[in-house]
């Protein structure tokens, strides 16, 4: 698996490819920051006037329904169903789903009527997510690790796709096969957006493999292994705000051997 | 005072409260980023259909007008509504108020039909707000000290809320309660957003108790105490560039004795 | 050249515009933090009931159309007219003109009706506008030097403005003025916004100066020598990240004499 995303890691960096963004307006800026920082290129544009024509020649689409509103919420599906009438990989980060009635109904929308490649949440959301179709039993209930693949596979069964739980350790399933990736520091969620750009991430990947379930764990283990080093590197005094400072910086200088060396993955 | 500003940190690290901004899109990763560095979790959402909802479960509103727009004046609006309705402290920071006509007659009906906790603004934004009400006289003339007090003393008897003015030194009033905080450095003044930084802090502090005169206090204290540490630590040919990443270290490393012992806090 | 340069730097700081920015919500906080980092001040509003009222007591407006949408389009023109009227420098970055109809329509309307002072941007993104004119022939198959000067050229003389591309080679031209400019490194576009970011600098040069020819040259210098600066600062292990620090350090602390010592400016 290692080996295989180091492969797409260097295609990424030859091919710079386009990942349109349709995100909120907390993150945007490290989202937009992090696709350049691994080696591709950002365009963030949400009208709905445009974003057809944007889509057409983008490598991949993210949507991140973060800071979600009317106008936008059109131009995500607008998006969506063009990227998916071209093929595209769509990546859908389903941001506080679960929290109000409109991320629920948003996200229930996007799934149903775009039906996105990856989906990318932390435990909760994904657990609303699986608890939509009504065949998930006591969801609530469960916290395991077991649980938690469980919940990821008939999800990504249910809707033939991707999907993938990050948190403590993190897991991405697709259909029967799945991965655990064990990189990852706490104080990246002492960071606002790590997950956005972990989204953004596999956004970048995805748009230069055809196989989006290596594509979203070459992602996560960038994103896992980039808060490892820059939390090692960080000197006396400093904190999250040095933190944050160094993800980009490890990003931008990740390579090959650093990810086949430090990478935690493990493939069941 | 400083006692009980570091009892409410404790606080608020071990609550963990939820803070709902409707924010402007200039310093809102900032403002989340500040919002989880002190310990507290940002949630920022500004959609009228979800608005209500989301206050629900937060432990405070932050109530930013930086950059509003007639969707978001009314969602700020609803929100505030909600916010009133279940007890929860409103922190309003009415940027540019006497700016325009538009910003003006927003943080008009703020005041009037939301009616907040806590309004933190610099002295030419307070002056404003008291002049609404057309019972300061000369407030256009006025400049010194206890001009300042006087300013916020009689908003905060009319609204019946606290009353903060940044600047050079800082004043917080309630009622008949006034406090002077001499904390901060002139460098603040040359990043964007540390004024919405400061409301967010008081948001967060405002979460964990009920005593918002002291939240607000704390909020103001701590980002000031902050900034001096973070000058303090820059090293040659560093600047506003490495101030501002070290303000969200020495936010995030702020503990109880640092504040007792680096807060500079007068109660009249 | 640059010895006017210097002088329009102290002017600045002496002054310090006010620069109202209708701009994306990608690198708004960069573009503000980026104005206060060479001593000017950030206004950003792009509401249509206030946008008037704003620019009448600003020094120059900055139209940035990075994430333009329906809502802010017309506040761009309603300002932009405004801005006209008064006689203030119009700053106009046509952010991917070219990449969607809505984008292409947005800047022909904002040229015609508004009539920038300035426009900023990429090669592809002038040259675009240049055709737009269907006075430059085969535009697309040109690359070299002599062509970037000859399509500014052209397109300054029809518009009647100053025209700046930036890319390997800086080139500004004003009618038969023509100005290049050697400074930059290629991680600047590694970053997300340092268009952007020059073009508010070039904004708050154009605030304290007549000469908007020179104005311009001044913000794409600051930028470049600023980038150039910053990549020399960096210690090792350190990359994007910790350069997107130093560049506001080193725009914060420009002088005179860096300017006139480093800037690498060749007046034809």
């Amino acid at each position: 698996m290692l080996d295989k995303i180091a492969e797409i890691l260097l295609e990424l960096r030859k091919k710079q490819p386009l990942v349109h963004h349709i995100t909120n307006y907390v993150t945007v800026n490290d989202c937009a920051n992090m696709t350049l920082a691994i080696g591709a290129s950002p365009v963030m544009a949400d009208d709905i006037g445009e974003v057809e024509e944007m889509v057409s020649f983008a490598s991949s689409l993210v949507i991140n329904m973060g800071t979600l509103n009317g106008r936008t919420i059109e131009s995500m599906l607008v998006a969506g169903k063009k990227a998916r009438e071209r093929g595209i990989p769509i990546i859908f980060d389903p941001v506080g789903v679960g929290a109000t009635t409109l991320r629920t109904a948003t996200a229930k929308r996007i799934i149903e009527e775009v039906g996105p490649t990856v989906i990318r949440g932390n435990m909760s959301e994904i657990k609303i997510l699986a608890g939509l179709g009504g065949e998930i039993k006591g969801v609530d209930s469960v916290a395991g690790e077991e649980d938690r693949v469980e919940v990821a596979r008939e999800l990504s069964q249910r809707l033939s796709c991707v999907v993938a739980i990050t948190g403590k350790q993190d897991v991405v399933v697709q259909g029967n096969r799945i991965c655990r990736i064990d990189n990852g520091r706490p104080v990246l969620s002492r960071v606002t957006g790590t997950g956005c750009m972990a989204t953004s991430l596999i956004g970048c990947f995805c748009g230069v493999t055809t196989d989006c379930f290596v594509g979203t764990v070459a992602g996560i283990v960038t994103m896992g292994l980039a808060g490892e080093m820059a939390e090692g590197s960080l000197q006396t005094g400093e904190s999250v705000g040095a933190f944050r400072v160094g993800l980009f910086d490890r990003v931008a200088e990740m390579t090959p051997a650093i990810l086949k060396q430090g990478g935690k993955v493990y493939e069941d």
